[in-house]
């Protein structure tokens, strides 16, 4: 019982599993292939959080300090794991700067990755420089500078937040819905009425999917509080007239026509599985589901096992995925590792 | 350490931390009011579940029978939780049926209620015996009766699913949305056809929110391969002709009423505050959110962490919630209480 749990990937779920494992006594190894930990809350910088409404810096900052400060938790960052071998209770890890570990089970916390919006080039992104992502948005917010028109630094007066970029399309091969880019977009557009009360923010939508509690404090409250508009459309493309990024498409309520100018428009990015998913399916021996997420053996009696005895997947990289969840995936993935465990014995 | 954690609620939640404790070597007691462990899926004979396709019977039934079979689990059926006193690792429990417990924490899985159609009333529930409830449907399939009209038991030839009964409506005091009844809906219905090839299933929505991984498996399976039919309407009421349900509304994306006969209709009902829940917030000394809910504490570091130290919560007893995440986020309660109660050594 002396080797460690091996847990790979720092973001939420990481560093919740690794948090939870050392919180009842028992040590981890805690691997990341960036320079810090945190994922992409921390490493994309996130502004203010659904549902909290927390800073990022602050929420995930947090987890971070506290696994950082335990000596239970073992970092190891700038490297990630090249071999994985053995058994429950007894697996051999090697790491791409050459260290070997032992490991007595492995939860994988390894994410998504942001969908990259020169994927769908015709609603503009990296043709105009006015045209952003959510992601962007969060950092021109969590950086302190503020929403900017990136081509000529002005504070715009009209936004356009455009959902499922990269999500529910099947033409780019992404049928899957992202989840909480729905929320998260009425959480920006709200942050954006704060900081700019003069600037106009439209929703261009298929579904609103702020499923749950969500309703209240992000759909309706993004309306009524924060007079952000919504709109059912079908977009067909993104141009420019040389001063505004103009968004043509039809209002699928009214069946018109609709061509909008604005002075940025936001690509509400989806999820895509961690572009090292199949490399990290081949080390760890555990199966993908059909869209490239990590697969989950079971549903409900072993929730967070994966097709391989021993490993465990929580979070991100089984699919969309909120914070919250993520790191209630991994806490559970950690007391089923234990669990596991306490059978061999 | 010899102290039990007390777990309240034997539903997919209380079942999944009953467990997770007693796989560590943990002691705990749980008291259910019920006379049979199982929650909502097994009291309410649901049939097969999202996402995984199992039977309930099967899927949370094992998870019953896991609990039942485990000496570290003392079950208290038909009884409920009178009086709670004392402090993390120090409380004292009174049940209704007089016994009085230890216990070293709580951890409330007390779920949800169903919402009754009856406070629906211009929607034809309790007024036409073809107008049946999700529930029902899921009893008609689960018992191998099959779904047939409880008016004259015949075959329905043309079905109507209801979204949103219950929930996402302010003039009933009910703005959240309940999370999980689309897609449990697009199964339902996919579940009607495969029964009844010859019925026609429209389902009325407003958004449809088949989030994530559901997307595939349920939206777009049941409109391609059941060629299920879904309807975006405002719903303005149900009546009957003397033969059939009439279905009125508007087709909020063509603008123009529509008016549809059925031969029975389904109201896709919502998930309500446990209406035990006040007398539950009253013993435990917790706090509800404000729609009535069992509030968090926190989000993301110490998720599951109610106002009171020592005392979890997990599951829609937090607000609607699936069955997957309801038992990862009582696994987390179960290692946070765990982590708790090391610190306290």
């Amino acid at each position: 019982m002396s080797k460690p749990t091996l847990v790979v990937g720092g973001g939420p779920a990481g560093l919740a599993a690794a948090h939870a494992l050392a919180s009842v006594g028992r040590d981890c190894v805690l691997v990341d292939k960036a320079e810090r930990l945190g994922g992409a809350p921390i490493l994309s910088g996130y502004a203010k959080l659904v549902p909290s409404g927390e800073w990022a810096s602050d929420a995930i900052g947090g987890m971070v300090e506290r696994v950082i400060g335990n000596p239970r938790v073992d970092v190891r960052l700038n490297t990630s794991v090249t071999s994985f071998d053995g058994e429950p209770g007894n697996f051999r890890v090697g790491l791409a700067n050459g260290d070997q570990l032992e490991a007595n089970a492995a939860i994988l916390c390894t994410g998504f990755t942001h969908f990259d919006s020169v994927n769908k080039p015709e609603w503009g992104f990296g043709l105009f420089p006015d045209v952003v992502t959510t992601t962007q948005v969060e950092q021109m917010i969590s950086s302190g500078q503020g929403v900017r028109c990136p081509s000529d630094g002005r504070k715009p007066e009209r936004v356009a937040i455009l959902l499922c970029v990269g999500s529910r399309d099947r033409q780019i091969g992404r049928e899957w819905c992202s989840k909480i880019c729905c929320t998260v977009s009425a959480n920006i557009a709200m942050e954006i009425r704060e900081e700019l009360p003069d600037c106009h923010v439209y929703v261009y939508y298929m579904d609103i999917r702020t499923f749950g509690l969500y309703e209240t404090k992000y759909y309706w409250r993004s309306q009524e509080e924060f007079k952000v508009k919504y709109i059912k459309a079908r977009i067909a493309e993104v141009t420019s007239d040389g001063k505004r990024i103009i968004v043509k498409g039809e209002d699928t309520l009214v069946k018109r026509p609709i061509t909008i100018p604005f002075d940025m428009v936001v690509h509400a990015i989806g999820m895509d599985p961690n572009v090292d998913n199949r490399t990290l399916a081949g080390i760890f021996g555990v199966e993908l589901e059909t869209n490239g997420f990590i697969d989950r053996k079971d549903t409900y009696s072993a929730i967070g096992q994966t097709s391989r005895a021993g490993v465990f997947v929580a979070g991100s990289a089984t699919g969309p995925e909120t914070i919250a969840d993520s790191i209630a995936q991994a806490n559970a993935a950690a007391i089923a590792s234990l669990g596991l465990l306490e059978q061999a014995v």
